[in-house]
């Protein structure tokens, strides 16, 4: 899978309950990562972490359960500051043990590991990668009349966190990608996976970077697999989150007919094999069907994993009958060799 | 004064009020420093800073009031080191701020008046120094029967706060000593003060450290000013901490005798021109003052800052009432140029 935060991790939810006993490997958006107090910070990862791990807090979707925000008054009172972003206690401790293993010279993908050990037991399947071991860090272009030439740019948490993505986002550049190179497994998982499951994730500032590492995207193109999207526009709104404020910047109109379009299809030199769209969108599954991306409308929200598992199977079983394995055959066929 | 952490920061209150309007520096110890976690850690500035704005924990006598452990909860569940410390999440932020100055390059003495900015109002008087910008830390060599030498090394930290001071201390080191420097300021504190007082903190890991900083020693034997100090131990025991257990590794008798004799006259190599002891030793003052360092004799539990304040306001009218400001004069005599 690849996925990015809070729609990612409860999408991957999803995924687990609708193929129990499969190995997984999460491919985790890192474009959202940032230093804050000399904290190196990678949100993405931290809540698939914590999510999968039972450690999230269920009621805002990211960060901590039981969080307590001392550190944050502190850092208040002493004027430093990013104050607007949500660094939690029990949160830092996840920061403070990642940063002193990078200092130490070890890679995200190895830190990640570590840190997972805690949260995501062997029985669980699952294994977190960042997209990258190489720093890539989103950043938005933003109308700000206080200045001359009447824009700024900021990094995507000042953007999104502390700007609630209010000013109109005039471009998306993320640094640091030309030296990036995919993390260990990255590209062996997707072609080795039996299928290759896209999140309903912002496609600007989480799959976006995700397919935007050197040999990514190709590896999705190539892969045997049979490669299903998800749209995260329902309507013409997001299910989570503000991807309607920057899927304008790359020219994509903010639809499930704008996404499927931005992803298309493998035989058009896209990366889905099928996608799936909300009920509401139903002309837009006829459209993008018509068009070659074998398309279903279902039910997209992700109220709980059993939900999200059905519209999963769904849109799989859809996208490939005769190559696409059912969910029941997947999840028997893990104790083969 | 020079001044360690808990009892340094208890006497530089009572000494405020014995010194109302005084400008005072307090050249604090850095030889209790620790980095944890990636955190620059300085117990005793911080100790110091927190105890004189009023931000101190009252009943433990070091880290914040109303404090949280959500980060060392966390810490210990990812199985990282050094959880006997006491990390606290308001704590945290003091480390975050002064480790991301010190990481771009500031010298701990600029770090720390930064910090107190937050703490210590231009009206309060005090500045405080490190003693040294550079790094100097104590550790301590300690009997372990599970070693095949029979010892092994550990830092202050770890043999106070971790181990509580339980195996017998076998020497005392200083790393890093060699190389530091005194912080700005420091030197010049001590030439031009009216008054040096030694507070009754650590002869061995608190006074001595900054003692032993190259140019400090030697600069208080030479300033115009009376130095007086105060034992912290009364009767045969530390009045605070552990001391007891570690003036034994460096020779010297677990006694307000022992201390007194430690520190000597500045008239025989030392560096006091006058000392107190509690009244429980007063056959100590008698002994002491007959050896040629005059010593008084008074109540030094330091129950409350004006109770602190009248043995050191007493024991410096004892030094030499020809040369000393008594603390009347010297309060009125601020506001002259």
């Amino acid at each position: 899978m690849l996925a990015g935060g809070v729609g990612g991790s409860r999408f991957v939810r999803g995924a687990l309950h609708a193929y129990p006993g499969a190995e997984v490997t999460v491919i985790v958006n890192t474009a959202d990562d940032i230093t804050l107090h000399g904290l190196r910070i990678c949100p993405d990862l931290d809540t698939v972490m914590y999510t999968l791990g039972g450690g999230i807090d269920p009621e805002r979707g990211w960060g901590r359960a039981a969080e307590t925000w001392s550190a944050r008054e502190e850092l208040e009172a002493y004027g430093a500051q990013a104050g607007w972003f949500g660094l939690g206690d029990r949160d830092i401790a996840t920061h403070l043990v990642r940063t002193e293993a990078l200092n130490a010279g070890y890679p995200l993908s190895e830190v990640t590991r570590a840190l997972a050990k805690r949260w995501l037991p062997p029985e669980l399947g699952v294994r977190l990668l960042p997209m990258s071991d190489e720093r890539v860090e989103t950043h938005i272009a933003i109308t700000d009349p206080s200045q001359p030439s009447g824009r700024r740019t900021v990094h995507f948490q000042e953007y999104w966190v502390g700007l609630h993505a209010e000013p109109d986002a005039l471009a998306v550049v993320q640094t640091g990608l030309d030296a990036a190179e995919p993390a260990p497994g990255v590209l062996e998982a997707i072609n080795d996976a039996d299928l290759v499951l896209i999140a309903p994730s912002n496609p600007v500032v989480s799959i976006g970077p995700i397919l935007a590492v050197a040999g990514i995207r190709t590896a999705v193109q190539r892969t045997a697999a049979p490669v299903v999207g998800f749209s995260g526009i329902i309507g013409a709104g997001p299910v989570l989150g503000m991807a309607h404020r920057l899927l304008p910047a790359i020219g994509v109109a903010v639809s499930a007919l704008g996404v499927g379009r931005h992803y298309g299809s493998r035989r058009a030199g896209g990366v889905l094999d099928g996608f799936a769209v909300d009920t509401v969108d139903a002309d837009t599954a006829a459209a993008l069907s018509a068009g070659g991306l074998p398309t279903v409308a279902t039910d997209l929200l992700m109220t709980e994993p059993a939900a999200t598992a059905a519209f999963i199977a769904q849109t799989v079983a859809h996208v490939d009958r005769a190559t696409v394995p059912s969910p029941d055959t997947r999840s028997s066929a893990r104790s083969q060799p």
